[in-house]
């Protein structure tokens, strides 16, 4: 809020209170809405961004104009293209949404105490969710149904460059909330271009329970030290893969392969490779040329620059780095050990694999990685809330507290107690 | 950290970054250390407590009469002194701790997915717990025991008053680790009575996973209000009683006094009694005279005090007052929808109880109210880790996120989801 004159700042504040106060009133509502009705809502929505198609094109076209004008980079205006194809993406995940099981309301491990109460825990909504993206304007409609989803009421702050698709999308939103008789508070996406609703956003905890920022790491960390409500975050996916001695070469080659060329962008895309020293001249000649042919710069230690001839050095600042690109770290080390040291010291604890056929290595590695995907035998790129079975995801939490990993419906939720008695009372 | 020249406060910050480096150093072995050898650990901390009670008393008493010189509050006192039967009380704890299950490395929900890949999670510890508590010299055994056994490394910060008391406690512990051939760093008790201590550990997130503050709730609001690590915390526990006009008038009475005269001190005993005026007539009276009888003062609506007379008003205030003290609000309401109504405006969402015969309300009010427990036709003061087979507690978290009512070791422990495949790639 620097930069501001008290007016507008003021002015901005009392907005944001009002938007804050009819989230968590929009919140009691949503939070005991059956799930029929939710569902409904879901489908409408589908149906309301379908018939809209021109509509939403033309605002996104208004939103595209705007960004070549003011010289937005390319990936940027490429993130913020609506087509017909995306629009039927966007519908067809919300259909998706719609057809799975409602987490809300399930009770689980409710069970007779000696002193004869019943003990369990109710899967409850947790209330407000405000999301803070940046071109992407597919995360308004996907981020509203998850959060309809699991009952909480969502408010939406987007990208200024993406304001005139995100109101068109909204407009589909209300259209939906509206024929399922939800009230229109339920989703509520920040009009204002003004910056100052985000920190006013990001503090107002009486009103909102946690934020989920989706974006760059910089937009992440700036609102994560700023913030005063929980956020659920995605920071660095530096991700590994050892090959151990005892790993089926096969499955090795495969799987390294896999996690580093099937996506570079993607936060669970390998970014630096481990070879046990007892393997490492049958597996890297082979995948060295691989990668080679597939266009990936490969950067090693002195072993594997004498395997590997003609590669660049990986310099320390190497192990660290979450590339995001076709570039990919190569170490070999002696064993196991040096692999959990190597990732407990350099990783970002998010997605990390050991391909080995020793049991008891497998078993070790399983317990004491701690990320929060820890893989044996199969590809860092599996880390994803679909191929875990959780549906859509919001994003991938690397929080340790509440959800970490891949955060579907249910990381949008939280457990309260339910105790069934018959007059018990405490003695 | 503000009166505080420079140097100190350098000084308290490079002391604390060795404390939290030592700390995460620490959490990597006992995070993975055997049952056995963690319950090893606890059960010789018992002993080395019980060996040592001449030790602890006369520690105490040195505290005891600092206190007394320096005119602490006979409350404050009274929390502060160790006796022979605490004594056995915290050693019996710690017993009762090491027969507990782990909750670390538990796999659950472990299936197929498509793609042929197994996905699960595992109960994995959070890492680095930072306690910060008031003068209770229990708390130290009691909240590293807890940690420890959840395979975490703690960080206890006790008030100033109780610094002989915890540093005799602190030595017991050493003893218990070094039997168990745990690190000594697992369990540290910090040394100074330097406030900027607390300062430094609430921020350095880098080696500290959550905050645990125990204490007032000035304290604990101070301490959510400036920390960068996650907190888990008890503010408010304003619980209320609802009689519904469909309640069973033997079992209203038992819970609704029991929940306010079982003990006026805790946070799950009831503050504001909600009755139908349906039913108000035959169990006001009736409960007004019991509670008299026990020497709580009364504080009624209009409607209340035409049924108890003589009784004080309940001004607007009062529906938000957590008394802590046998004092109670009334007020006679028209049913269960404005019992909802009262609970979501004035109550802190800790713990709520319906006392009703009639199906569909109970399950109403199970699921719509938004409380850490909601119980039906029993007592509030049921809301504890003890009596809901958690083992003993932490405390009980009013947070959303994360761990939400009664915090036993699972709630100090994470998830991460862990992935069996045989060379699976993605496709």
């Amino acid at each position: 809020m620097n930069n501001m004159n008290q007016d507008t700042t003021s002015a901005v504040d009392d907005y944001m209170i009002t938007v804050g106060q009819r989230a968590r009133a929009a919140s009691r509502i949503v939070g005991r809405a059956e799930t029929r009705v939710k569902d409904a809502a879901l489908l409408a929505i589908a149906g309301a961004l379908e018939a809209s198609e021109g509509r939403l094109l033309a605002e996104n076209r208004r939103d595209l104009e705007a960004g070549r004008a003011s010289g937005l980079e390319p990936a940027l205006l490429d993130r913020l293209e609506i087509t017909p194809k995306s629009v039927k993406a966007i519908a067809g995940g919300l259909r998706e949404i719609a057809a799975q099981t409602d987490p809300v309301g399930e009770i689980t491990g409710l069970k007779y105490r000696p002193s004869g109460i019943q003990v369990g825990q109710m899967r409850v909504p947790l209330g407000v969710i405000g999301i803070i993206y940046e071109s992407r304007p597919n995360v308004t409609a996907d981020a509203a149904a998850l959060c309809l989803k699991a009952g909480n009421a969502a408010i939406l702050r987007g990208g200024s460059e993406a304001l005139h698709s995100n109101r068109a999308i909204a407009a589909c939103i209300q259209q939906g909330l509206a024929v399922a008789n939800l009230p229109a508070d339920t989703v509520q996406v920040i009009d204002t271009v003004d910056r100052a609703a985000v920190g006013a956003l990001i503090r107002m905890a009486e009103y909102v329970d946690v934020i989920v920022p989706r974006g760059g790491k910089s937009l992440i960390e700036r609102i994560s030290r700023e913030a005063r409500v929980p956020v659920i975050k995605h920071l660095d996916g530096n991700c590994h893969v050892y090959i151990d001695d005892h790993a089926d070469l096969e499955k090795a080659v495969a799987v390294a392969y896999n996690a580093k060329t099937q996506r570079y962008g993607t936060c669970n895309t390998l970014e630096t490779l481990l070879v046990a020293e007892g393997i490492a001249d049958q597996v890297l000649p082979r995948l060295g040329q691989m990668y080679q042919e597939a266009g990936v710069e490969l950067r090693g230690c002195p072993r594997t620059r004498e395997l590997l001839l003609d590669i660049k050095v990986a310099a320390e600042d190497d192990w660290y780095e979450e590339y995001l690109a076709p570039i990919l770290a190569i170490r070999v080390i002696k064993d196991m050990d040096e692999a959990i040291e190597h990732i407990t010291r350099y990783g970002s604890a998010h997605t990390d694999a050991i391909v080995t056929e020793n049991y008891s290595r497998a078993r070790r590695f399983l317990r004491e990685v701690d990320s929060s995907s820890v893989i044996v035998n199969a590809s860092t790129r599996f880390a994803d809330g679909g191929e875990y079975g959780l549906g859509a995801e919001i994003g991938i939490s690397t929080n340790k507290l509440h959800a970490r990993g891949p955060v579907g419906t249910e990381g949008l939720t939280t457990q309260k107690f339910v105790v069934l008695g018959d007059g018990h009372i405490r003695r």
